[in-house]
């Protein structure tokens, strides 16, 4: 098998730990599989490197940021090809440039376009177990890219597309995908598998197992993609097309306090005025998730939304800016809210879901400020204080406890 | 004018001494100039990375060692960059795969072979400070190399050879070029000029201002070389085809500690044995200094010659192996020695020279153990404890305090 592994800086933050991972990856390699391993950055490294920019620069051009944060992984590979040769294993390390990892233009965020397999094969046919770094990119300059948070997940899944590989092996500091967080609800269980689609529900809602690209692009080309443990050997989760699950109506809880509510209150009611409002949000690139929109008083609307927290500052100053085109009486904004939320395939065909969960809030005394529906989520906005009770509320009355997890691995 | 300036580890330590440089190099380029600025990793950086590769494997394949030791590099010249464009000018950084530094594949010791000055211009074109990683090139795999020891000033001067540069200038912690160093000889006297040769003889007799490589790769480029201080505003040394410098008989004075002697007793009296010693020493790249040959007792031959400190492990080693093969008594060494050298142009053309340091050094009652000269150097072998004294008796003798700079620029 060609098996693509995937570590994180907790995983390779010292010498130690590189000889952990060295020796898993020897184990594997000694079962006669074909190893790619991608890394990302020590430990702390990535943080550093940003400290010691905004000490110079706290804007310094992301050209510039990219050329030095991608030094980080270029240290990983380096030191864990060391450490398999010291434990008298072939391994070489190679860098974006080297394999041709050719990614769009814009600096701290790029996309994978295309890698060339040429070189990767050509060391792995030398038998060498290869140690790419992840996270990075070449753009058409020859400049290197970073590509944004959970970066190194996306390396791992693309090169396990392009190389078409067996399996692609994301190590995490969780040993799975769970129906909650294991440190808000109690009793969350591990799931044995999850398909594509609720894996990016709950990785968008807030659940931090796998980025969201990496799942996108997994489903795309159809990855074979397993979350596991770097620190156990327990089996992890796997990713796939189509979840043997029993079809549960639920498959999981996701908290996400990372989120603020804005309400734009007394727009002029007027053909049009959400249209203006989101397009707006939209060229400036800020996401807008939960809408509502209601009627105010005298003939006017308010729009409530939600936006990433990090997003909040620019979204206050882009509708205040334009406050005489939108016209409107008041911008309000609150950052103490969270959103939880429920993902399940089965969720579509059975309308009794929702009211299932609001039961479960309203038992609990919890007032749901806003809510968002999909074909297999449900969103609702609660207080942040009220968060983790939702959360567990939810996860109990749908006995997401009890989940059955039928391997066939 | 186009000016490529090269500065130390030390000049871009920390963030302060990042702005210092930054400010210089804006100083220049507001004076109309184009400039290329070739940077060290950041103070300790490539020590610590080296004791961080240590502590994984200390006999690291030296091709990973320069994945690891390039990133030093790369970090000093993005951050280089984030500071001339926070004190508002415009700068790029570029590193080796960027700007096609080519070098042989001799991993940890590579030879730049040819640089493609494309993307370099493209850069100047577009007004910008042009920053490169010095030390580092990549070879026909496209796999990292780094120029070994003085690597950075090689990396100089080999672009400014190919960008027709007007003027290479290498900031280092000292201002200049001196008739000895300063820490031994009370009195030396900094040059206002020297030429490549007299340089070069400097060089390799341990006065660690510029490394060989980059001297002899100006000299057959003719690079218009500038040696300076990074901290001061003092003009530095020039080095140059031809020195202006009135024809001194001699100068400048160097000492270098880190050489051993090594002995080779009662070797059999027949042909060819100097050749088979130094031949055997030279498969081993084991370099020879100064050689010593006499007669021993009963028909044998002693041969004694100096090695760098480094190599006297191996040089012991490889005589020992092979004991059968060159038949000797005994072999000893020993590493309390010093030699010192004066070096001077008119040296060639004036018998009086060996004689008059001979004189300064009986003077001083110290005991001369080798002997060895070139057309424009002496050197001599001295106990290690005599070192000092004997560099200042001749500095006196020849009276280089009272060197007379005829400067002309």
């Amino acid at each position: 098998m060609l098996i693509v592994k995937k570590f994180g800086g907790t995983s390779v933050a010292d010498a130690e730990r590189i000889f952990n991972v060295a020796n898993r990856l020897i184990e594997a390699y000694k079962e006669g599989h074909k190893i790619v391993v991608v890394l990302s950055a020590q430990g702390d490294t990535t943080d550093d490197l940003i400290e010691k920019a905004n000490e110079i620069n706290p804007n310094a051009s992301k050209r510039e940021m990219d050329m030095l944060l991608s030094t980080g992984e270029q240290q990983s590979v380096a030191l864990m090809a060391m450490a398999i040769r010291k434990l008298g294993y072939p391994a070489i390390s190679l860098n974006a440039y080297q394999c041709d990892i050719y990614s769009t233009s814009t600096y701290g965020n790029a996309r994978i376009k295309n890698i060339s397999t040429e070189r990767i094969s050509e060391e792995l046919e030398k038998n060498n177990i290869v140690i790419i770094t992840g996270f990075q990119g070449i753009n058409r300059s020859g400049d290197i890219t970073t590509l944004g948070r959970g970066g190194s997940d996306t390396s791992a899944v693309a090169l396990a597309a392009v190389l078409n590989a067996d399996l692609c092996e994301i190590y995490t500091d969780v040993d799975g995908v769970y129906t909650a967080d294991p440190r808000v609800v109690k009793n969350a269980k591990k799931l044995s598998e999850i398909s594509y689609d609720e894996m990016l529900e709950l990785a968008s809602l807030g659940a931090k197992v796998l980025h969201n690209r990496s799942v996108e692009l997994a489903k795309k080309y159809n990855v074979n993609l397993v979350v596991r443990s770097s620190l156990t050997r327990e089996e992890g989760t796997i990713v796939k097309e189509e979840s043997n699950v029993e079809k549960m109506l639920v498959n999981g809880v996701a908290v996400d306090k990372d989120i603020s509510r804005i309400a734009i209150v007394g727009l002029q009611d007027q053909p049009g005025i959400a249209f203006n409002v989101f397009s707006l949000l939209a060229r400036n690139k800020i996401s807008v998730d939960i809408i509502l929109q209601s009627i105010g008083r005298e003939d006017t609307k308010d729009i409530s939304f939600t936006v990433a927290t990090s997003d909040l500052k620019d979204a206050l100053k882009v509708i205040e800016e334009n406050k005489n085109r939108l016209k409107y009486e008041k911008l309000l904004h609150e950052t103490k809210v969270a959103k939880v939320s429920i993902v399940g395939g089965g969720m579509a065909t059975n309308s009794g879901v929702a009211s299932t969960m609001f039961e479960a809030l309203y038992d609990e005394n919890i007032n749901i400020r806003m809510i968002s529906t999909s074909e297999i989520k449900i969103s609702v906005l609660v207080g942040e204080d009220d968060a983790e009770r939702a959360a567990n509320a939810v996860h109990e009355k749908f006995r997401l406890d009890q989940i059955n997890n039928t391997q066939n691995h």
